[in-house]
């Protein structure tokens, strides 16, 4: 959708590798105190000092994880960013930098690539991180997105997947389901407009949800928030593939079981409305909707207090002993077994 | 030619994304003291001490970087390692962790991957590199890999393209052509199977450059004997666009110009007669042959008695006031503007 059919635009191949590189970086300016050197050697230099260095890495790939026909590029330059820094704050860090690496077929015209960095930009300019390498390239087919973060903490403050106890509590952040309905919306105006392209959408009753799907934004907020309320999470984990898959793997790693309450996940108003004219049941989608970026984690019974009445964490549930497996109890009183409903990206 | 044809290889979609990366990825060992945690979590943990980290990144499109008909999965694992390991060591840097991601059709089968990871396994064995982190995906085309290297340098070492001043000489490691050539036999090869696809090709003749082509080495060797005979290069670069390329960034990242001696290139004899078989100028190639993954760099001349009559340094040159310009320097003794040969993947 938004190859060259303007032969006016610019196009990629009279810039050549460097040109673009410099060309579509070379308003990005190096905030952090550890970014020593970014882009234009080599490699980046980078200094954490005593601090511990944080990575991560995701690749998006048109036609699999994104639909150009309703992601606006701007938007989607902003979401790759924001699904990597959300791996970085789920281990409890701070994110520093990030490299962004693009594969676009060369009938994109340049203009595009600049929406693209200009969402890059906004997202390093909201998050407070510095863009310190990357790689242009062309592609045979369509855009592909990879992005690198690097980030820091100290040894104290780490949260991995494997620290939860049974009898600690499970929390959530914010609410869940949005960013999957948001997602069936836009799917759904793409089938309108294929029928009738005069068609005009009114998102207005859905924006809430819309803009979880096209610009979801990543909880470096409650990473502070931890911080002040001096609570570190014994596990921690960002949602990326649903809340089921997620506790799954945190109850897998710590070795523990878990007990989930149907009628504790927060769900939006948007949420419970759009469910029920798709004729979806919102659990379930809160259960197995993906990208919502939220963090899961789990802190000790006695940490409860200083959480308490905090708008922006719900506690959903709690950890039990690894032989009394992974369970949601329904608002009927009955358990049901958990069972993954991850995205698998080679299915059909 | 590696997607599925054979309806009894495994398919990736039978065992999703989790299970593939832990499939993939379940024989990799951390060898490194700053590998704290490594693939498993939402990010890896590493410890750099008092130490910079650098890092770099690169991306390899199939039928852009890479042609699977002449390319073993297994060497092009190895190669896309060795690709990003350049870098580190272009930066005077040790090489400790990679990052390897992977968006691959869901045709290919699983023992396709194997063989991939199993390059990057050998790469990492010989370079003592840890593998931390990555994501499989699935593509709706093709392969694609994206490689991020994390090394460690002592600030007093680092060796930016920025420092080269008039007078340094300029010296260059290895000898320079052979992958260029190696990719000429090779695509002459795949013709001649189009036409007759019985013919036994004989590459022997042309081993040193065919190997140069598919399974290039990073010169990490040249960073640990620098340290050993104390020169520290005022400038350097790995030479994956080619010479001319390469000599012209250091020019203008250092603000310099260059002399050139068309003699003291260095050139393995088969590079000379794969040449003139394919009726080509040797000098051309190696000033516009890429992915040699040489280092190039300068030095002050007061450091020319510790790297004299060493096999793997050759001074190829000296830097000059930046007003000189960068030129060749023939060997009928006439001077010749450096033009950039550099290889443009958005070209035609």
């Amino acid at each position: 959708m938004l190859e060259d059919k303007n032969p006016a635009r610019t196009s990629l191949e009279n810039l050549g590798e460097f040109g673009l590189i410099k060309h579509l970086t070379q308003h990005f300016e190096l905030a952090q105190p550890s970014s020593i050197k970014g882009i234009g050697d080599d490699a980046a230099i980078l200094d954490f000092k005593d601090k511990k260095t944080v990575v991560s890495t995701d690749l998006l790939v048109e036609g699999v994880h994104f639909d150009l026909s309703y992601m606006p590029l701007k938007h989607l330059g902003y979401k790759s960013v924001i699904v990597n820094l959300s791996d970085i704050y789920a281990m409890n860090a701070q994110a520093t930098q990030i490299t962004v690496s693009l594969a676009v077929s060369n009938r994109f015209p340049l203009e595009a690539l600049e929406e693209f960095y200009a969402g890059v930009a906004q997202a390093c300019k909201m998050y407070k991180v510095d863009l310190i390498g990357g790689d242009t390239t062309s592609s045979t087919k369509g855009m592909l997105i990879s992005v690198t973060a690097l980030g820091v903490v100290d040894e104290k403050d780490i949260s991995y997947r494997t620290g939860a106890k049974p009898n600690d509590l499970l929390v959530v952040t914010g609410d869940l389901g949005g960013a999957y309905l948001g997602l069936q919306v836009l799917e759904r105006e793409k089938e309108v407009f294929k029928v009738n392209p005069n068609s005009q959408p009114d998102l207005e009753p859905y924006s809430y949800i819309v803009e979880r799907q096209l610009k979801p934004e990543a909880r470096k907020d409650i990473v502070e928030l931890l911080q002040k309320l001096e609570v570190r999470p014994t596990a921690m984990i960002d949602i990326s593939d649903g809340l089921s898959s997620e506790i799954l793997h945190l109850c897998d790693q710590s070795q523990v079981g878990c007990n989930l309450f149907e009628d504790k996940i927060p769900l939006d108003p948007t949420v419970i409305s759009t469910a029920e004219e798709f004729n979806m049941d919102s659990t379930m989608i809160a259960l197995g909707g993906g990208e919502e970026y939220e963090l899961l984690f789990t802190i000790d019974q006695a940490d409860f207090p200083k959480i308490k009445g905090n708008p922006n964490l719900t506690v959903i549930g709690h950890m039990t002993s690894k032989g009394e497996g992974a369970h949601l109890v329904t608002r009927a009183n009955t358990k049901i077994e958990l069972t993954a409903q991850g995205w698998n990206s080679f299915g059909e």
